[in-house]
């Protein structure tokens, strides 16, 4: 068997260890004598495994004891129409849109408020993040949305850089950076974010959110649309997805082994750090977006020639560094280096991409 | 490792075979050199996946080509809604009430029209399943909703005692017994399933439904919840939960290699006779509802004495025969008996059954 460096931006590799876990417990998880997959969510064997999971994910973030967290199905996109029907009281919002994915949640939330953009980087194509200034802000916005991280773009909004009025809830879809650097859990009214990039597989999305802000709402709502039928009920109001909760519960265990989110952020750190500084030095490979504002998860870069960039992706692929083509809308290459790519994937990327530069230029 | 019959109702066991295979590629999918949990959803590996995974539920259900296959998340529960959301053209529904679920889908149902209950069991919990006869039914109704399976209460709705007015799309939550016995999908316009019974792990419900039904509508509803979307798309608008839809492939395969539902079918009835046969013959044991209705699915049984029941469901499982543990609100004990349930579970079964008796009569 001969595993790839998967660059794919999700769904995307997992760490090695997670897998071959899963695969040993497939059959019989823990003596139970049936898998995960085979289980009753109503079992003490599930119970556990759910809790746990929530509990592991509580310690990592360090999320405060007013927050639930639930695990949902629909993905980030279920969550754009979820947010504004769950959260409307003023009928107003406001969005920051520095991407396709929360240029996406605008056009949804605006079918049941007023949405209003607060400032967008599409004049540029996406290729930095707007500042963000109290004073864009509307004082009585029901929340405040923004994405942490572009995935198609590869910029990201730092911590620090992120600021909202205190009486406005702020709304982070953190789908392709959740986990991989420390965010202040305390300063979010809520987060949400699919699990296919850093969590687990794809068809469960973890919602972290603050207790006043589960409320009733209007019955109109279909009941699966509603926080509070989930959070009264543990994510159990109905079936949840168990196998892919189980799934992400280890990779949460294997980030507490890692040492935490912290320890998690230094390795990001240095592993997009060996990318951009081949890419800075190259003469070859530019990147594509403003420095300040490079993701740490997804790194763009671009020859300039689309055929040569074709020629990187195929040549690239051949030797087990698979996935590197650009999003569609954007070309060039893109390498996607999530908590589960090893620093030795990027290693190989960036002699990869010494040696393809010496013999195309 | 020892492997238990596994008798619960959902999520519930899976076959052998397909959990081994899903061990065996969990680190490297065919050569892929990764799982298929790692792989973009926008990749050849898993455009395969999922177009086997439709083809094969195509020839297995005889799935007529006028007909979507779609997946998508959210359980039967989203369905309750997405029916309705979807169906609505003049603002009225009949719904059969024959347990639990379709009690849940007629009140999410009266949520956006007007719904109608054309007949019920409720008056005598749930144990038979009403006739249906087309005066009760109305000619202009949005559609007729029906569930061919009663999970928690063991009761079925064969084929060929379904009736609907031509003109009516008859829809069906086919949840807890599809694949398990034929149903003629042309009768149908609509059927529905989540998968954790008889098709793979929680988190990803089949639904195929008449291309004539698949139509634009009110865009005040959230696009997740939009058939035409996921139509549009073939299930790939967002992400899909690919990892459970390649299992529910793999059980796809299983079936066909079984030979088809028609083979299925038999096996599952020959099952249900071996347990239906030891409780009408014994005096310990009572079947719990109407015989004609009795459900090939989920057998439900009890002795009329609690304290017999819990000594029962004790002794099972210390010999392997695990989650015999009637619904909370029915009492007793149930034993699902899905495909993937192989006879030799079932004779065990009857075997301790009948020692019990001895034992405690």
């Amino acid at each position: 068997m001969a595993r790839v460096f998967n660059f794919s931006a999700g769904p995307g590799t997992l760490p090695e260890e997670v897998l071959r876990q899963a695969a040993e417990e497939m059959l019989d998880y823990k003596g139970s004598g049936m898998s995960v997959m085979e289980m009753s969510h109503r079992s003490s064997w599930y119970e556990d495994i759910h809790n746990k999971a929530i509990s592991d994910l509580r310690e990592i973030m360090r999320i405060p004891d007013n927050y639930k967290v639930l695990f949902l199905q629909g993905g980030a996109h279920q969550q754009f129409s979820m947010v504004p029907l769950n959260l409307i009281r003023n009928g107003k919002a406001d969005y920051l849109v520095a991407g396709v994915w929360g240029k996406k949640a605008y056009q949804e939330g605006k079918k049941f408020l007023s949405a209003k953009v607060v400032a967008s980087s599409e004049d540029k194509k996406f290729t930095y993040v707007p500042k963000i200034d109290k004073s864009m802000l509307s004082e009585d916005a029901d929340f405040f949305h923004i994405t942490t991280n572009n995935t198609v773009y590869g910029t990201r909004l730092r911590d620090k850089d992120i600021v909202c009025h205190d009486n406005v809830p702020l709304v982070a879809d953190m789908s392709s950076n959740i986990l991989s650097e420390v965010y202040d859990v305390s300063k979010f009214g809520m987060i949400y974010a699919g699990a296919q990039k850093n969590m687990g597989p794809a068809g469960v999305t973890v919602v972290i959110i603050r207790e006043d802000l589960i409320q009733e709402i209007d019955e109109s709502v279909p009941t699966m649309l509603q926080y509070k039928i989930h959070a009264d009920n543990n994510s159990l109001y109905n079936t949840p997805p168990c196998y892919s909760i189980y799934i992400c519960g280890l990779v949460f265990e294997w980030i507490k082994k890692k040492g935490g989110v912290e320890a998690i952020q230094k390795i990001n750190e240095e592993k997009a750090k060996l990318l951009y500084d081949c890419i800075d030095s190259s003469n070859l490979f530019k990147g594509t977006v403003e420095k300040y504002d490079r993701s740490i998860m997804n790194v763009n870069f671009v020859t300039g020639n689309e055929e040569l960039d074709k020629k990187f992706v195929k040549e690239a692929a051949e030797r087990g560094l698979v996935n590197l083509k650009g999003y569609r809308t954007v070309g060039g290459m893109r390498a996607s280096i999530y908590n589960a790519m090893p620093i030795e994937g990027v290693k190989a990327l960036v002699e990869f991409m010494k040696e393809f530069e010496e013999k195309n230029s």
